[in-house]
């Protein structure tokens, strides 16, 4: 039995909460599908570390981490004590850029038992997979400040489009696209607007599509896009994006689904050269840490994505389907309208996966 | 009595159906209020102008419209035989850089007798105003591309923050929050992810509020507020964001109330020195032009806007009284349910006028 490594990074808040559970449902996956997992927990990067420290993560994280099959993250940031920018490029975009985990993936599906923001919905409408190029485009740090303090100060900031980095984020889409019942993606731009990187991103789908004969693609402009996912999100299917488009989709998506509380989401390297990365969406939630409260779902969501990724089809299959259950059965944490903690939760879903 | 100036600019598709009604319904407002308009119709900029002259609009366009007190804008576009990005870079980014309409201004309101999207919303509950900067921001066409036709291919794409430009889009929704009961305003930012313009903008927003104490702003990221959008509408009053960011959030939240198809925007130079301009949000809806069947209420609300922006409170008041009765009693354009006609409705509207 092929023993893989993860490293365990709970960080702030409710990741330090909803971690446990996270391990426990995958432990239960791994025993009933005999696969061999070894856990081994960092305390960083968190604020915790940079209070003590003056950074997030030590100089050697990258050694450090190299060697693991994937990276099982809770959440980082604690804007009480230290600016969210310093915490989120001091971890989680350094891990994105530095192990070139260049997809975002996201899963938005309107599930049974969840109640649904949108009117005249019902579960099986929504089931899309938002594919976000996670390394480049908009999110760049080149650029800069002239004529500062004066009236004449302004600000550049460059967004960056490489053919490598747009070619194999489209690739990825295209054949997640391909294996897909209904083989449909949909790419998310803004050429009308913005009018050059726009229209390079369109002109690489173009390119890519002709090699994905089966699969049928459109472009949306991000505007009207993103009211199409509150109008007709039963339209979609494999949704592509930019960094910045991306980011905007994958919590409009899930909030369209009544699903922002559960979304995980996998920071992939496809190529396995580095370790991937799985993150529940939601983040540290200062206002419910300590109350063992928080919902653990996103976090088993995210365990079941990591097993998909390592070759565990059926395990993860397991593992949404007992999430699924828990949402129609229970029991609930106080988001979903229950009593039941973050430990009950868990304990549920692991007795059934 | 003054006499205000318009210029007529139907443009294409149905641009050229809903116009006239838009017309109707001002003239009907303008004889009950004492107000002076004179017409004066243009037959571009449109698609069928550039089929014969190779360009959108005469060269010298400034010229002939500079004299004009607003342009009342139809819409422009007609993809089959013009691309988008050279029919609206050639004219209504034109007037928006050129005549400094640097506001882009949308009511979005859930209005009584207009199906919402949202469940468990009623009218009154999304009531807010989106102020987009306009003129600059991540809409430019500085940049380039390199090692093209290579894999070492890239795209720079510069996107611009003056604090000129920056300055006073936010003044201007300041000045509205504070006039506004709930004396609200939200920022969009993206700080942690983009980290230039956006750690810009929020400095610049913190500075402009320090003017306004009675004015509560707070910032929001695009992704969650796109997302809070769909979730809790009623949190908002007054949103400013830039260029990219009003696009996104401006089609998103008439989405969100149910009526894109019926939105007004104005393009507005506050201080005068350039005529103002005023257009429907629904565009030129080529698969539905030649039928007399385009709902004339988005034109119809522009016209009232356009009274507003020209000093008449009153008389825009009555018209979107007059635009609300026709939403609850009829009669209906085909998109709201309804069999009446483009000109059966603007008839109607005018007539309560
Ligand atoms: C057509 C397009 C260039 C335009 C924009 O993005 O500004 C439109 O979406 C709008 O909002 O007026
Ligand atoms: C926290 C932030 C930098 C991050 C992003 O924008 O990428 C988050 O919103 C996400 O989607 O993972």
């Amino acid at each position: 039995m092929k023993v893989h490594k993860i490293a365990v990074l709970a960080g702030d808040g409710i990741g330090k909460e909803v971690m446990p559970e996270g391990i426990r449902a995958v432990d239960a996956a791994a025993k009933r599908f005999n696969i061999g997992i070894e856990w081994t927990s960092f305390e960083w990067p968190s604020c915790d570390y940079y209070l003590k420290h003056g950074k997030m993560m030590p100089d050697d994280w990258k050694e450090q981490l190299d060697g693991y099959d994937a990276l099982f993250f809770g959440a980082v940031g604690w804007p009480d004590t230290v600016p969210d920018h310093v915490s989120l490029w001091g971890s989680l975009l350094k891990f994105r850029r530095q192990f070139d985990q260049y997809i975002n993936l996201r899963p938005v599906r309107l599930l049974p038992g969840v109640p649904c923001p949108l009117a005249n919905k019902k579960p099986g409408d929504i089931d899309m997979m938002i594919v976000r190029e996670n390394t480049e485009g908009e999110y760049s740090s080149v650029g800069g400040r002239m004529f500062e303090g004066t009236d004449r100060e302004f600000v550049l900031q460059e967004a960056i489009f490489t053919r490598t980095g747009v070619d194999r984020v489209l690739k990825f889409a295209f054949e997640l696209a391909q294996k897909r019942p209904k083989k449909h993606l949909t790419s998310a731009t803004k050429s009308n607007g913005i009018s050059i990187s726009m229209p390079y991103w369109d002109e690489r789908v173009d390119a890519m599509g002709v090699g994905y004969p089966e699969v049928r693609h459109d472009k949306y402009h991000i505007d009207i896009l993103a009211a199409r996912f509150v109008l007709s999100p039963e339209r979609f299917d494999v949704v592509v994006a930019s960094n910045l488009f991306g980011d905007i989709l994958s919590d409009l998506g899930p909030a369209c689904a009544g699903t922002i509380g559960i979304a995980p989401s996998a920071n992939l390297n496809p190529e396995r050269s580095f370790p991937s990365l799985f993150e529940p969406v939601h983040g540290s939630a200062p206002d419910i840490y300590g109350q063992n409260i928080a919902n653990p779902i996103a976090m088993i969501w995210c365990g079941a994505m990591m097993l998909d990724f390592l070759g565990y089809t059926e395990a993860h299959d397991a593992m949404v389907a007992a999430v699924e259950s828990c949402l129609v059965d229970g029991p609930r944490t106080p988001d979903m309208g229950g009593t039941a903690s973050t430990t009950e939760v868990g304990v549920a879903i692991a007795a059934t996966i």
